[in-house]
């Protein structure tokens, strides 16, 4: 699943803030907006209005003048460079306090990430409904799971069984694990794997405090 | 707070896998590992032996031919780098599932972040105590909190009370701020805000299974 480095991609930067334009669209929609313009999208987001203009001109989106950008259309277009045109369907794995928090994250749904089933070894979680999902006996994950059924499993479990599970569920046909423990699941052949980077975002913090990191638009 | 664009700026992508190389060492000096080469340690992390030892020269920091890096000095260097030669002080605002997790996350602590207080407007949640944390009123968080005390916020309210909580932090003393929320919180002035971008993740694999995102190593 190796790909050679492309020198027409689209910068990791901009990928990273799509979803942000989208979830803030989303909202405007709601409120009834018609239309906003670069400047007010970027006023809400953090985002310099010249910067948002650039990422989105990467697609071949560009907004009317005086206008700015139509809310519809543009939720649209964003639905379709995220790839979410399509219903991705999840599972999660551990249903500690991570993995209950994640299962009514509403972001998820909103974009049209669908949690099928909540896995966990714990007989006093098996069999209980967490924000409308059923919770499974993960041991007996192949009787519950058809095989190309799921199409992304979060790993929530302890650290020590993050990567027994991961291997379980690959067996079972699941190639792409959102990992949310301090495991590393890297070493799974043909997966893809997604660190949910919580230490990350408070290394950066820590650096930004000591003057050494730019503030977030000129990442 | 802002600063101009600087060319000798580290990447990006180097300054995120900074934080797995440090994990990752950490656990190697826990099982007594003296050395390490970027091969092996490539391997843990699933990033390749050249690109680590890019990203830590970088930082002046180099392997000895045949041993490898030491892994004691390497994780000095790395904690360095990274700013953690101090201890930052933490709050959590928001006692609910992920509030609840992130007390209990032992990257944090691991990395000398400490959180000291939890805060909450339930009165069921208030005066309990999570992974040793006591949680306290925040309509009460003046008395509580002495002016600078605290250098970075954890955000894990209700979507809704996300920005009013920052900035009663904010007139605090607090200017650095770790969203959990789907709140847009850059509205904020003369503050850090670092998005935790738990749907960026999910987007990231749903490109991914769709084939238009490379692997990590390339990312």
């Amino acid at each position: 699943m190796k790909t050679t480095k492309d020198k027409n991609r689209i910068p990791e930067a901009t990928m990273r803030r799509l979803p942000r334009y989208f979830l803030q669209i989303k909202r405007l929609l709601d409120e009834g907006s018609r239309y906003v313009s670069s400047k007010k999208l970027g006023e809400y987001l953090g985002v310099k209005g010249t910067q948002i203009r650039k990422d989105l001109s990467y697609f071949g989106v560009f907004g009317k003048a005086r206008y700015g950008y139509e809310t519809l259309s543009l939720a649209k277009a964003i639905k379709k460079i995220l790839g979410l045109t399509k219903q991705y369907k999840m599972v999660i794995v551990g249903a500690g306090n991570i993995g209950r928090a994640l299962a009514s994250y509403s972001g998820f749904h909103t974009c049209g990430f669908d949690v099928k089933y909540i896995f966990d070894v714990d007989e006093n979680k098996i069999g209980t409904v967490i924000s409308g999902v059923k919770v499974y006996d993960f041991d007996k994950i192949e009787q519950v799971l058809d095989k190309g059924e799921i199409d992304i499993a979060i790993i929530s479990t302890p650290e020590d069984k993050a990567l027994q599970a991961a291997q379980r569920l690959k067996e079972n046909g699941v190639h792409a694990f959102y990992n949310f423990t301090s495991a590393e699941l890297n070493s799974i052949e043909d997966a893809f794997i997604e660190d949910a980077e919580i230490s990350h975002g408070i290394f950066k913090l820590a650096h930004r405090l000591r003057g050494k990191w730019p503030r977030k638009e000129n990442d």
